[in-house]
C-alpha cells in the first residue's frame, strides 16, 4: 500500500510526532463572496446569505456557516498547518464554534498533539489526537476541533517502499 | 429580536419537539465534479482529487472530503431534514465518518432528538441535542453527527412578534 503524498520529504510520520508538539498554519483571508457562495450551496439560511436579513438574528450580522469555517480550517491544515506524510485523514472528532467567522476575518490554525497511539491491527499506521484552534485576527477562537487522524509510521513506509 | 426564517409556518419551535422524535431528509445525489471541486478548494489531497492517485491509498479509490459530506448533510437538513423555526444554528458536536462518500452516492439524513433543554439565561430559546446519521443508498452510515442546536421557543417568539 502506498500513501497519498508522493513527495514525503519534510513531512512527518507518526514516529516524528510527540505529545505537546505544536503547529501553526499560514493565514487565510475570508472574502464575503466566497463565504456567501459556500452558504448558497450548502447552508442557505438568511443569516449566512444577506447582511440585512442577518442583522436581527442571533448572529447580529452576516456570519459564515460553521461548515465554511471547518472547510477553510481543513485547507489551512492541508496546505501549511499539518505536514503529515500520509496526508490528513480524519476519523472524527469534536467540533464547536465559540463565535462565527465574519467577512474580512483572517484565520489561522494552531494545533497541538494530545495523544499518539500506534495501531495494533495496522502496524503501518497509528492514530493521533490533535487539538486545533482556528483563530481570527483578534485571536478569538472561531472553531475548536479535537480530531483523530490516521498517521503513517516511518519504518513500515520505508519497508513498503523497499518492496 | 427576530429570527432567521421569515415564514415560520409549518416550522417547529422548541415546544413542538419531543425526545425520540425523528426526521428524514430528502436525498442528494453526489456528483463527481462537485465532490472534486470542493476538495480542490478546501481539501486538496490526492485521494480526494484523482481516481488514479486514490487507488493505492487508505481509501482504495476516489473519496469525498469528510467536510464535503458534512456540507451536503447541512444542505439536506436546511432544505428538508430539519424544519426548525429559527433556522438551524449549531453550537457544536461530535462528528465521525465511518466510511467515505463516493461519487454517485445518494445521501439522506436521518435525525433523532436526544435531548431538549430550555435556556435559563435566554428564555426565548433552548438547546436541542440531535443524532444525525447521513446514509448512502446502501444504507451505510457515511457520517454520524451528534450536534447541539439552538432552537427558538414558541411563546416568546409570539411575544416578540406581538411587540
Amino acid at each position: 500500500m502506498t500513501y497519498a503524498n508522493e513527495d514525503n520529504v519534510n513531512r512527518l510520520f507518526l514516529d516524528d510526532l510527540s505529545v505537546g508538539q505544536r503547529f501553526t498554519s499560514e493565514t487565510y483571508a475570508v472574502g464575503k463572496s466566497e463565504m456567501v457562495a459556500f452558504a448558497s450551496q450548502f447552508d442557505p439560511q438568511p443569516f449566512h446569505l444577506d447582511d440585512r436579513a442577518a442583522k436581527g438574528t442571533i448572529f447580529g450580522g452576516l456570519a459564515a456557516s460553521g461548515w465554511y469555517t471547518a472547510a477553510v480550517t481543513m485547507r489551512l491544515q492541508v496546505c501549511s498547518g499539518l505536514p503529515l506524510a500520509g496526508g490528513i485523514v480524519g476519523a472524527g472528532g469534536e467540533i464547536s464554534w465559540p463565535q462565527p467567522t465574519r467577512q474580512g476575518d483572517v484565520l489561522r490554525v494552531e494545533s497541538k498533539v494530545l495523544d499518539i497511539r500506534p495501531s495494533r491491527s495496522h502496524p503501518e499506521r497509528g492514530m493521533v489526537t490533535l487539538r486545533s484552534e482556528t483563530r481570527n485576527q483578534r485571536n478569538e477562537v472561531v472553531q475548536l476541533l479535537i480530531v483523530k487522524v490516521v498517521v503513517l509510521r516511518r519504518a513500515n513506509a520505508e519497508e513498503v517502499t523497499a518492496n
